[in-house]
């Protein structure tokens, strides 16, 4: 029956966790810097709206309740995107509200190279072409324009269809924000082409600094950009699965929101009940979570920074990060180094690092990045420890590159980087 | 851009919904058996289960974490279906694990008619072609066997590739459970004509009468079947989003699990780890939780067999309900009766039945029945009571027929349909 059942890989985040577990379980200390998990306790308040929510067991509407509908609402509302409830909708994560508007919006999807390892196999689980534009110089999370140009003309002429562009702001894997005027150059061609815009602003609220100036595509082109967020990273609620869509507020909007509830209805019902109350509070934006997302911000910046001047002193190229919990550094102005030790792309570039030095990156070309490119990803708050007192010192720190199991982290990871130059 | 976007329809429960609060907001007194929700009180073990596990905030792994792998396997194993963690993966809910069978399994799809409302279209979103085959006069869920030797030589004829066959034990819409001589039938046809059958058996702790013989397709043919579950239905935890999954232990089901594991990775990462903590209590069917299940079970049984009777005195051909929450009535004998109203097919049933006496039920050709047929499917859990005290005195009382809120949802029932056939 199943016998010419192909295999299908691995989500390549996972199949690193699996291959981490492994080693450990061999006994290898391996830091794991391969998993883009904000690695912070649950934050009690939101511990207190779950528990609040506990007795919520009935199916709700699809879309989420009125409450919940009206916070997000708020929240978009708050930053400079006048939004009404019925312009939302909630979702056991971000993840399916993706994979839902890959499953109703038409054409061929472009997307940044790098980007976020989920887009692609999304995009093709739901029967999409995807055409991979190339990032440029001073921003991940965005195509390059000039070659955004090229490649939809070019996708035209061998008879394809570009109709989405997605973009990740700020940016995973690279951990920077696209400028307000690039994102103006890349509305301007999703109107001048015609394309939808998903805007994945999931890490909005994981700028390290927070007068850094952030655009929206929404702001600019609302009536074709559909944003996408969720509480997984800011919050570090990954383990319970909240996310949001936004959707513009015209007819078109309409019936693309009513499409992707289609499709929510048939796959996934409703966020759960519970999770709601959570996402009522959280998108309400108190000011103590006010605080502790500042908290975290600040967290995550110090240590990225941190890690970034390992990186950049050992003389790989990388772009300062601004946003998330990332790195992704290239290691092209090292390549005749790198070379006479065998690593000549990414994939050896990875497995030299976990090999050599016990430290777990994801390569680049796992992230749709040219296979021949010396980069790879690295998740920096894999570094805030293990046990949640560790992680909550590292939050309250005024300094937290000095608590030791940090400076640990961070010399280990300086001892990798300083043995691979060498 | 999205201006040539076609709407899709909602699921037609979901636009039922809809439809019975406009109704409502309009000052129309609606008596709501449109909806598959198992109206009762979330128990409170189960509550306080979510509340332990409410800290549990970081990712785990895309199959669920051992201690639920461990729980489910045991709870399959009870169920003469010896069952290794590694075999069974949790989701939020059954729904996205369909659905993930449906972007993974290839071939077409058979499914009974009618069969519940979300399988063609998770079918044709994952551009599978389904293949619809009347049910037995015995029992529903499952094709009657000589119509699919039939329609699946028909469709072999026609160029089609029937790979796939779902069956729902207990049923959903129709309360009735295929018998295992049935069963044995139609597993020796998936044998023969090379099906992965796919087993719904999320209503199997709904069966009435605990003594009824529950014949799993796994049992049979353990090899070609995956089945689903969850605890929507059994422990009315429909805002919770509970599913689970159980793939054959051997190669060729490992690759499916791993494909099905690939698309949960990309497409919803995992259940939210709190509602793993209920899942692992509730798998693991402490005696407390037993009980409860029982009465659930005999709750429904009383109710769906009263609105049985009171659809057969009036003339309707009914099966008898012998799981879930639904009965699934033919007003053919009535034909006559009924057009002398305009009530031809199963479109004009439902709408008089709605228009005339407030009773909304979902029309048959809404679950893929033939649309000129005078069916419909009701809940019967919506008779329970509006609120949780009600549901828990139901739940609670020796016979629920008896008490004030059920006699009068009954009597109301009787009198819409007492007037449709006079």
């Amino acid at each position: 029956m199943l016998t010419e059942l192909a295999s299908r890989p691995m989500s390549p985040n996972l199949a690193l966790n699996q291959q981490v577990a492994e080693r450990r379980a061999n006994g290898e200390d391996i830091l794991h810097l391969g998993f883009g998990e904000s690695r912070l306790p649950a934050f009690e308040p939101l511990v207190d709206s779950l528990i609040a929510g506990a007795r919520r067991n009935a199916y709700g509407p699809v879309q989420g309740d009125a409450a919940v509908r009206a916070a997000v609402a708020g929240y978009f509302t708050r930053r400079r995107l006048p939004t009404e409830p019925g312009q939302v909708m909630v979702a056991p994560g971000s993840k399916p509200l993706l994979m839902a508007l890959n499953l109703v919006l038409p054409g061929d999807v472009v997307l940044a190279r790098p980007a976020w390892n989920s887009y692609a196999p999304q995009a093709f689980l739901a029967g999409r072409h995807t055409i991979a534009v190339p990032i440029p110089a001073e921003a991940g999370g965005v195509p390059d324009p000039a070659a955004l140009v090229r490649a939809i003309a070019a996708a035209r002429r061998a008879g394809r269809d570009p109709r989405t562009v997605v973009l990740t702001l700020p940016d995973n894997p690279t951990g920077t924000l696209a400028p307000p005027a690039l994102i103006r150059r890349i509305c301007a061609i999703a109107e001048q082409e015609d394309l939808t815009v998903v805007s994945d602003e999931i890490y909005r609220d994981v700028l390290h600094d927070p007068a850094t100036p952030f655009l929206s595509p929404a702001e600019v082109i609302p009536h074709r950009t559909v944003v996408t967020s969720g509480l997984s990273k800011s919050l570090a609620l990954g383990g319970w699965r909240i996310g949001v869509a936004r959707f513009p507020g015209d007819d078109t909007g309409r019936v693309l929101r009513d499409n992707v509830l289609s499709v929510a209805s048939e796959v996934w019902s409703t966020l759960a009940a519970p999770m709601q109350e959570v996402a009522t509070y959280a998108f309400a934006e108190p000011a103590v979570l006010r605080d502790h997302l500042a908290a975290g911000a600040r967290l995550h910046g110090a240590v990225a920074r941190a890690v970034h001047g390992i990186l950049t002193a050992a003389g790989a190229a990388c772009r300062p990060p601004t946003g998330g919990f990332y790195v992704y550094p290239d290691f092209e102005p090292l390549r005749p180094v790198l070379a006479a030790k065998g690593v000549t792309d990414s994939p050896s570039l990875a497995r030299h690092l976990l090999d050599t030095s016990g430290l777990a990156v994801l390569a680049g070309h796992l992230l749709g990045d040219d296979p021949g490119a010396l980069r790879f990803k690295a998740a920096t708050s894999m570094l805030y420890g293990d046990t949640a007192a560790q992680q909550r010192e590292a939050l309250d720190a005024a300094d937290p590159l000095t608590l030791p199991h940090v400076a640990a982290g961070l010399r280990r990871i300086d001892d990798g980087v300083r043995a691979l130059v060498a």
